[in-house]
Parts: C-alpha cells; structure tokens; sequence
C-alpha cells in the first residue's frame, strides 16, 4: 500500500536510530524534535522543482516564493506547532536577474509576515548549464501548549475530520493556499488531537499514512468528503477529492466525544468536516453515496512516480 | 569589493529586520540564531548542485552525501558551535535507483556519525524531466560554553590565522574534507576568538567579509600562508592558496597575545598558522616575499559568477 516516497522514508527510518530522549520525534512525521535544554524544537525540509512542484512557463516566482514557504508553514501547521523560523535554498537558472530575485523574496515575505515566520538566513547558487530553478525552505517551529500531534496516534473509534474543500487544487489553489497553522493551533486548544498531518498528497496517500503509523483503518462516507468547487469542474469530483494533491488542509483525528464538541462549538470560517472513522481492520474502505462499500486504491499524488 | 553573493545576502538583510532578543544573530553570518526559551538553536542551510559543487560524471553519490554533510558542519565549526541534527532533501534525476540512494545515505551517515551530527529528516523530490541532481543539508546547532563566534568581531591589532593547508581542494580535498568542528571548539576553550569563518570561497573573498562586516582592513604576508601539496601543483602557487574556493579550513582573529599563547600551546595535528594582522585602514593588502606590498583582488571563488 505504500508508495516510492513511503518505502524510501521508511528504508531511512529503519538506518537511524535516535536516541528518543534527545530526539522525540524523528523521520517520518511532518516534522523532526530535537530536545535542546529543557527546550525542544522542530524542523522540516522542502524542496520544490520547476516542472514538478510548480511551472515558472505559467506561475511567477512571486507565487512559487509564497508557495515554497506556505508548504512548510503547512508543516507545522500539521503538528500544531508555532512557525519560528526559517531558511531559503535557491539553485538560480543561468540567466536569473537580480529583479527575479526581488520578485522571488516578496513571495517568500509575503508569507513569512502572513504567518510571522521571520526568514533569517538562506543559500543562493546558481546553475552553470540551463537547469530548472529550484528553491528548498527548512523551516523551524515550537510545539504550542500542548505536545505536537503526531500522525501515529489514531484510536480505533476516533473521528476523521479535514478542513476546507477538497480537490482541484491544481487549478490555482496549489499557488496560493492557506497554510492551515491557526486553525490547528486553535483544534489543539479546543479537543484532545490523537493524530494529524496536512494534506499534500491527496485523503487516499495521506490517510493511508495515519492508518499506517498508527496500526488502524479506516471507513471514510463519500457523501460526507467536503468537495471543492476546483473539484466540481473536473469528470470525477469525488475522486480529485480523494486523490488529488497540495491542498494542504489538516486531516486529524480524535475521540467522538470531542468530535461532537468541536462540531458544535467550532466557528472559524475554514470549515471542519467529519468524514468518517477508525476501524480496528487494517483496511482502508469508503462507503459509497449507494451505501455499497469499496477498498480504496492509494493513488494520491506520489512525488516519485515514473 | 564584494561579489555577486555577497550583493544579493546584503540586500537580503537589509530587506528583513530580526529583533534581537529573538534573533541574535540574523542573515549575513554562517548561520543564524534562533532564541528558544532560556535556549538558542542555530541554523544553517546549503545547496550543493551537480555540475557546480560536484560533478557526478567523477563524483560517486557516497562522496557527494559526505561533501554536503561535511559542508554544514564546517559552518557549524565557523562559529564554534557544536552540530545538534541535520534534514536532507534531494532532488532526484529521473532513472535515479533504490541502489544510488543508498550510496547517498552511506555517504550522509559517514560525515552524521563521524561528527555525531544524527540525520533526522528529509525530503525526496525527483525530476520529471532530465535534470540534474540537487542535494540540500539543512543543519542545527548549539552554542559550546562561550557564544558562537561571528564574522564582525575582528579588532585593529588582531593577528589573522587559518587551519590546515591551503588551495588545491580541487584535486581531490573539495570531496573528503574534514570540517574543523573539533579544532574549532578546543580554539574556543582555549583563547578569545574575536571573529571566525570557514574558508569556503578562498581567503581573498573570505577575509574580505570579514574586513567588511568588522570595518576595518588586513596586512597578510604572502611567505606565511600555509600552501598547500595541492596548490603547489598548480602554476601559481600562492594565487591558489589564496583564490581557490572549498579549503572548509578556518580562518579567524584574535589578540596578539593570545595568538601567541596559542601557537604556544597547540598541540592537535591540524596546524595553525599566523598569516598577518587586521588594520585599521579598510584595506586588504599582502606583503610579496620581496617585501613589496599589493592590493589584493578579490577574485575567490564566486557561486553566482557567471
């Protein structure tokens, strides 16, 4: 059920072992721990290609500057951490200007004060030959109140919730999202997160993931998958829900007595959705609108693919 | 005086106001400070690509992991700080195997162990089109017992030394260098260091930025630099010692008595070297064998030359 990037991370997972008192959280989450004092911090790292993660023929580099923050913000988001600090990696095409640089730097500001994440230092580099541009963004967090919720803590019975509208996001969303690191900090507030993750590779990669860390499965209802309009205007609009990557909205889970709460007392104008629940079968299954229930294929967005 | 990356790092800063009490020590320096708590975490970031950094027609990926790893433990060492973990994320070529990515890792987790530095994370991009390698290291450190050593702190009077053998690294050093992490941190415990970094771009470039973030200017003298086997190879000698980029060697600044209590006492089998003394006047002159004296040209090593 794993795709090329899961087997890989779980191949590098297996080569380092941490020590877990230094290290609470290492490879495979959203986010890494490092225990410094009686302090900790957590870092992520992201690195985005022209022609893979976005199109500098259609997008601008102010775009793909917001864009490449806004994915790690989503990083922390994921967690329920609070954005620090980050640094910037950018490879530069032979014939970069020093105006693409500005135009570059007002995207990644745009964001960095959106989300008062400071940009503090970074690396410029440039290709000799006619490469593509590529830019990379290691991101900083501190966990909020709470510990930061990781994506093997799904109970068998938990609620399965997403924020906002699913699908389509390669219509324009994918360029200019909202990093959802508020409304996570405000759900960590409100209800006990037993797990969490952004979603970048579409519900049928992502929860795969949670299910797998956290040794579960799931039943999601169709008719309940908060359906984008992006969604809507393609043939399938369930299946873009389901499989389509970069929405970067959080999908976490938690008890059905919190679920309730949050449903009731949730009132942020980014919507929350249950979708369905944890089941003790290692499977992973939606129930049609027709009540009939099928297995799902994991197809979402697999960075690796050939 | 200044280069291209130089230009582009000035602008950055001048763009991004830090506070202080957050960020001790912002863009502009080897890494930057990140306040946490009673704690601080320092943070650094590097982008190695294939044809510029390294070429994989000769390079093996085992070497290249180690090169980009060693390359932020030298950063780490520029200031005299210790290596806490590090995220590595790659952009893959299109036929990349499950076999080369394990020889990446080998050479990741020669230089993480070698330098207790733990691999804690990542990201696996791969190119759709046919594009050359990219590999990212993003690093954290922690302060030893006395602060990071910056690049600003040079004094009129310092003595002016370097680690190691200079010039040449491309013949082979550039691929199997050994950061100065340890070196740096017995120097610290041993005498004041007023300013620091790590030779990346040659002293010529590197003891410009030094000169330039601490105002004032340098005599070197020419019968004193430490020349390397390497650089004796080459036709001039002397120009590689002091142009030539990826020595990842030391170059620091400290008092005279000091530097005398420390060619005294130094007993580790890296040498130390005094190469000359910080001036008043802002400029950067070397005194020839001859004893004629000359204006160097900053000619180091330019990532963003074109």
């Amino acid at each position: 059920m794993t795709n090329g990037e899961d087997k890989i991370t779980s191949w590098f997972a297996s080569q380092c072992s941490l020590p877990v008192s230094d290290f609470p959280i290492g490879i495979g989450d959203d986010m890494a721990q490092i225990r410094i004092g009686d302090e900790s911090v957590l870092i992520t790292t992201d690195i985005l290609l022209d022609g893979v993660h976005f199109d500098l023929s259609t997008a601008t580099l102010e775009q793909v500057g917001y864009k490449a923050m806004a994915a790690s913000i989503s990083d922390c988001a994921a967690m329920a951490t609070i954005p620090l600090a980050a640094v910037v990696s950018v490879a530069l095409t032979k014939e970069f200007s020093e105006d693409q640089i500005k135009q570059l730097h007002s995207g990644v500001m745009r964001a960095s004060k959106k989300y008062s994440c400071p940009l503090v230092g970074g690396d410029i580099a440039k290709w000799k030959k006619d490469s593509p541009f590529v830019i990379n963004v290691a991101m900083l967090s501190k966990p909020a109140k709470n510990k930061p919720v990781r994506r093997s803590g799904a109970k068998v019975g938990d609620c399965i919730c997403v924020t906002g509208m699913l699908g389509g996001s390669i219509f324009g969303k994918h360029l200019d999202f909202e990093p959802r690191v508020n409304e996570a900090i405000k759900l960590a507030e409100m209800v006990e997160l037993h797990s969490m993750m952004d979603l970048s590779d579409g519900i049928s990669s992502d929860l795969n993931r949670i299910c797998t860390q956290s040794k579960v499965g799931a039943l999601i209802e169709a008719d309940k998958i908060p359906i984008s309009g992006d969604a809507q205007r393609t043939e399938n609009p369930l299946e873009a829900a389901l499989n389509d990557g970069e929405d970067f909205e959080l999908l976490f889970t938690l008890s059905q007595k919190d679920c309730e709460k949050l449903i009731e007392q949730w009132n942020e104008s980014v919507p929350v959705t249950k979708i369905g629940t944890i089941t003790e079968q290692s499977d992973f299954q939606i129930k049609m609108p027709d009540g009939q229930v099928k297995y799902i294929q994991v197809k979402g967005f697999d960075h690796l693919a050939k």
